[in-house]
């Protein structure tokens, strides 16, 4: 199918206008005010589109597109459209809407189908406010407890669960939702790459094979406070300098699992009590080490220990690594990624499988039924930023694919 | 002399109770409550001495032991009581009470004395709360004018002329002050060293031939934000591991220039708009580098300036320096380092002859007269801290020193 671009982009444009910010970009917090009024937004499109409109009791929207036979499973596409501080537009929504006119478009030119389509928009699904991401899903997939919804609290100290409340969902009533997704036949999701690497290779697809997960360790280096121009240098215990090098080690780790597509990079460094005229005595990094290669993963984590060990020992600091979190790497279903292929290659264009390195909704749902995942490039790769942008050619790409491979798993 | 300790320890803690917290140390910062308590206080307790208390405009606190002719130039001992914010009680405080016990025990001892001594106690000597250091010896030597106290702020915004002059300070009066300073024969300052340099050398002296100044540079390096999971490594322009490259690179510059006693490091590290799902895009460094050789401070800065060059052109981020200051190291008065050479000897004392790191009242005196400064080992080298701890001995050792140097200038 080929999209109809002025109508994608004036609806497009209606919903990203929803939270817009004075010098570009948009800001649509999780159940924040923008959120509830781009939700809603969004329902009554998904009406007017002619899809039956549900929202399941943990916020999830879902549209149904009627098939011949709506007893079988249906073929799903979706994503989010809550957003970061000071976000992009693209992220999240751009995969929502493509999604929506699929169904529109399938639905205006009756083309058939065999089984249902379901659109579905997840809540929650960025860390922004409530530090935890892709909640939506991980609820309706059962890898998060309701109760854990009680402690993910806002800066303002909200928890999740009471901000849900609030605007009358309720997230222990998540069966329905879940019962709906794991009685899916697949799941499709479109999204940005929020990366440079398919911009670098000038194709306009990208097959995502695996999504990597974080392993996030936090690391305190603690050397000696001195006076920055009393202490002779042999004397000094410079956290910062330990702290230096292991900033180094990290980046030279996941250099030598490059192969393996482990990436890796300490991603806070904070000072403690630091001051212009003072050696610094302590510091805490962040370490963020991703892949879809768990052992390589392991390998990666295993060089960044030693090399803390050595660092200390040498510089006669304290070192110490605590794992804030683990997650195992996600494969994608094999059968997808090939329909995904065949939906590229009927339209001849150019693709990448590639992993995934940032979290999406897919891998959730992947737990539950069959999930593909299709990015399309980003300029510069620039994400979670209102400079996020696109070209218009790789938008309508994504959606010949994303529609053609729905079409094909509706009549599957 | 011998210090009469039991005395000596009573006073000094009366004043070091002013600003007590509850943690240990103690916390006065300029102009504030506490420090005007104690200098009260000190005041009163110059009075009792026997000396002849003077206040100027600039809020120096000048206390006068009288010799046989007081027509002829003092010789003249000093130091600050200010604090940091949670500092140590050693810091300043321990120079004013010896050279207050030195000049009573004179008085009482009816030691001859052919000159008068003076006592100064200059104010706003921490950069804490005005980030300005040395700024009461500095107004009084004439190396900062009056009207730049205007644009010295606290957080609140507070002006130090302001808050001088809610004091009854005026700094625009500096000239009784300035001539009384530069009218003296010589001044000697006696101070913890705030370093580990005499403790490693089992020494109770150091005699500081030079004064170290500050070159401090701020650094800026701009690389590009990137997802920590999307972006592949060849592709990072990580501005936190390029930073990381430049922090080894100044504790090398500085190595390379240990022979001449130049040290530096880098002691600010700010991420801007960091995340721990980010690679760093923006990273600012502050740099600080000392020494007493201005051709080995030159070369130092040149190598750093070097370092940035080559790491920014390899890693493609940009790097910018800014000079923040530069100033000259101060030499002291070689007869007056003979003086107190002559009391440790005289004394049967071991002396370094050493550098001092920080910068202290003395560097601005001796703009105006020969002036000394003596250290003493504090414990680990610890200062600006409510750790800061000395040996009893160290300080009985401290007193026979500057008191006997003080005689011998009386007299000379």
């Amino acid at each position: 199918m080929r999209l109809d671009t002025q109508r994608f982009w004036a609806d497009f444009s209606r919903v990203a206008a929803v939270g817009a910010l004075s010098g570009g970009g948009c800001e649509r917090l999780s159940m924040s005010d923008e959120d509830m009024q781009a939700r809603a937004l969004l329902a009554d499109m998904m009406r007017e589109a002619g899809l039956a409109v549900e929202i399941d009791a943990t916020g999830a929207i879902w549209g149904r597109l009627s098939g011949e036979d709506d007893t079988l499973a249906a073929a799903m596409v979706g994503s989010h459209i809550d957003t970061v501080r000071n976000a992009g537009i693209y992220d999240g929504l751009l995969g929502v809407m493509l999604g929506l006119s699929a169904l529109r478009q399938m639905k205006e030119q009756n083309l058939p189908r065999r089984r249902p389509l379901d659109l579905v928009v997840f809540p929650t699904e960025e860390s922004a406010r409530f530090r935890h991401p892709t909640v939506g899903s991980g609820l309706l997939a059962g890898k998060i407890k309701p109760r854990q919804l009680a402690s993910m609290a806002d800066e303002q100290g909200v928890s999740l669960s009471d901000a849900m409340r609030l605007r009358g969902f309720d997230p222990d009533r998540f069966e329905s939702g879940q019962a709906r997704l794991a009685g899916a036949k697949s799941f499709f999701e479109l999204h940005i790459e929020q990366g440079p690497f398919l911009e670098s290779e000038g194709a306009p697809i990208g097959i995502v094979g695996a999504i990597a997960a974080p392993t996030r360790l936090a690391v305190e280096i603690c050397g000696e406070y001195a006076h920055s121009g009393a202490c002779p240098m042999p004397l000094r215990r410079d956290a910062l300098a330990a702290a230096a090098e292991l900033i180094l080690a990290v980046e030279q780790a996941a250099n030598a699992e490059a192969a393996h597509r482990t990436v890796g990079a300490v991603t806070l460094c904070r000072l403690k009590n630091e001051s212009i005229n003072v050696v610094p005595g302590r510091v805490e990094l962040a370490v963020d080490v991703r892949g879809i290669d768990t052992d390589s993963i392991g390998r990666c984590c295993d060089a960044i220990r030693a090399s803390l060990s050595e660092i200390c020992a040498r510089r006669k600091v304290a070192g110490s690594i605590r794992v804030l979190s683990a997650d195992l790497p996600v494969r994608l279903s094999g059968r997808i990624m090939a329909v995904i292929e065949q939906a590229c290659l009927q339209n001849r264009l150019e693709y990448r499988v590639m992993p995934s390195g940032a979290g999406h909704d897919a891998m959730n749902v992947a737990s539950l039924t069959e999930a593909g995942l299709i990015f399309i490039p980003c300029r510069g790769g620039v994400s979670h930023n209102p400079a996020e942008a696109v070209d218009p050619a790789d938008v309508e790409a994504g959606f010949m694919v994303l529609s053609d491979a729905l079409l094909t798993e509706a009549n599957g």
